[in-house]
């Protein structure tokens, strides 16, 4: 009797629950305990969501966070994680965490650089000193830094440029099998990464490679970076198609509620975004029906009401839009937390409601509702 | 039977509880509910301790802030915070709070004023437009913010001009009887502010003074503003005599734990001071027994210990001081965040400890042993 005791399911299987049109409720088992889909992960790129602590974060409900393989292994370095004990010991996150490759950041962050098929040189934003990314080398950061969800070194190209696109989704395909080969913990889950910018043929193409090499989760890479809503959704349609329902879908970097309407209709079950998080600093407040509220505003300057006064969140449980707006005036930081709290919270809760309404098949009207909200109000 | 039924004591008295030599554990009931002393209150200049939301102040077990009248005259403005239910709501505060006069900001923040004993002309520091204050003003402007606990307009001189020292003393003398007069509001308890420098003989006069005018609180101000720690010393021994023990009292504008126990040693009972929200931001832990830890240096790059072990609050139960140091290189909000929780958790729990070694008269050896500690760290 040496077996594990436990009667947990294995980590990284995808149970799908519910599904309603191309929509999906699902359950992604992970070390670190479940994830139900679909899901908003807010991002930690330094190893914090910023302005927010996780206590708060767990009081949201918030049940992944995605983390920067790039700042990380830069700052403090992921050696050092590992030697503090992980990612999730370091940060005091004990649910879910999905680290990027570094790819994304090396391409869009870093000066100077050099491609070539073996991978990517590039010079810190930090302090202008040299590094190289490969395959192999993201696999052993993401390892170092032990997230539950690692995934492969990819390269994304500017979305309208054909002949970079193919090239560069040559390059990924290649390199998401020597992440493949070179990855080795069994408590981590490898995902593929879906390239071809707005160019369906090469996304048919990246979406039947990636599927082919039997990843537990697959994502979708390349979008929210310039192309049109209109080429977002015909890309997520086709891959829809292709990619195996028994296995996650990602669609990385996305973003706003109606993004995250529109992936959940075509079959998407996570997303990550700094937007939350980013409009906060920037003084504005991400509502489901009213569209973005700029809290500066002198005409809120006496408004005893909430942001949303059908929001749940802690925000708009106690605090007024005057209140807000004063301390956005008076550069207090209270500003960033409170505006964090509130978007994150939106974001969250928009996932779990969409969870809801497919698990009640009524996932049309639920779509209906909100997109007319949003017409009506904007 | 129209009788109120309420059980509770009436607002404003002061229960002595217990007294070990000239040390008092007391209760003092407002409001907003009961304040246990000694207590510290840390300080929400503009309507906010900075980086902590209120949800962390209550899991501190902090009964008592401070804000100040000054910055919340001139932004948002104390009329609107009236319009918009007092301060108590502006800020989700719902137990005691105490504004200052106004006075110390005045004198110390404001570049051209003109005093006379009628009041001060000040030129704000936000946008150099000029203002009056004068007893009947701040009186106001304290009766529209709504604190528990509001305080005489006073004058502060430099603790080592005799002359100046004087003329302050007798102005805030005046000004102490017109505030009493001025004061309306039943629901507010205004505390009288002893002066008179460093000098003994106008100290036992401005206490003698104070002490007969019958206020339900009494502070003592001009301290911890550039004298030497004998000098403090004696002025709080020379009023912890003269002032009526039945009633509160007050040392404003301090301070750090040694200050704290030679304080409650002397008869105080309540502390106030920015001193653990700034160090935050300035990178510094604050500790009972080890002094000030800066915690930029790189010899913490590596350190997987907590601030202080044998620390029970929020960020030393999940926090090392190598995480602590990544998030100040890396200018994240969460530093100032988890350094402010630990910084005043370390003064509310350093009065909350001494309550309890009074109550059960070993105040005498816990003193003892806590600046012996300092002095083996140190």
């Amino acid at each position: 009797m040496t077996q594990n005791p436990s009667l947990s399911p294995a980590p990284f299987t995808f149970d799908v629950q519910a599904c309603d049109g191309r929509a999906r409720a699902g359950v992604f088992h992970t070390p670190h305990g479940d994830i139900l889909t679909p899901v908003f992960a807010p991002v930690g790129t330094q190893a914090t969501v910023k302005a927010v602590t996780p206590a708060q974060l767990h009081e949201l409900g918030v049940n992944l966070i995605l983390s920067n393989t790039y700042h990380l292994y830069l700052r403090p370095g992921d050696e050092r994680i590992a030697a503090l004990g992980g990612l999730h010991r370091f940060m005091n996150w004990s649910k879910p965490i999905l680290t990027d490759s570094g790819g994304f950041q090396v391409f869009s962050l870093t000066g100077i650089r050099k491609i070539d098929e073996d991978g990517v040189n590039f010079k810190s934003h930090i302090d202008g000193s040299m590094h190289r990314f490969t395959p192999e080398k993201s696999m052993a950061v993401q390892e170092n830094l032990g997230a539950d969800i690692i995934m492969a070194f990819d390269e994304c190209a500017l979305p309208h440029d054909r002949e970079y696109s193919q090239q560069a989704m040559v390059r990924t395909h290649a390199w998401a099998e020597r992440c493949l080969r070179a990855k080795s913990h069994p408590t981590q889950a490898l995902f593929g990464i879906v390239q071809g910018g707005v160019f369906l043929d090469l996304r048919k193409q990246s979406a039947e490679f990636i599927a082919s090499l039997g990843f537990p989760g697959h994502a979708i890479g390349g979008l929210s970076v310039g192309e049109s809503k209109i080429e977002m959704h015909a890309v997520l349609e086709l891959v829809d198609g292709i990619l195996p329902e028994s296995k996650p879908r990602y669609l990385m970097g996305v973003g706003t509620p109606e993004d995250l309407i529109h992936g959940v209709l075509r079959g998407i079950d996570m997303f990550d975004c700094v937007l939350p998080t980013r409009l906060a600093r920037h003084n504005a407040a991400l509502t489901r029906a009213m569209g973005r509220l700029n809290l500066v505003n002198a005409a809120y300057a006496e408004d005893p009401t909430p942001i949303d006064d059908t929001c749940a969140c802690y925000t708009c449980q106690h605090y007024s839009r005057a209140y807000l707006r004063h301390l956005i005036i008076a550069k207090e930081m209270l500003a960033a937390t409170l505006l964090s709290i509130h978007n994150i919270h939106t974001l969250v809760q928009l996932a779990r409601d969409m969870r809801q309404a497919i698990i009640e098949e009524r996932f049309d009207a639920f779509t209906a509702e909100n997109f007319r909200k949003r017409e009506q109000e904007g």
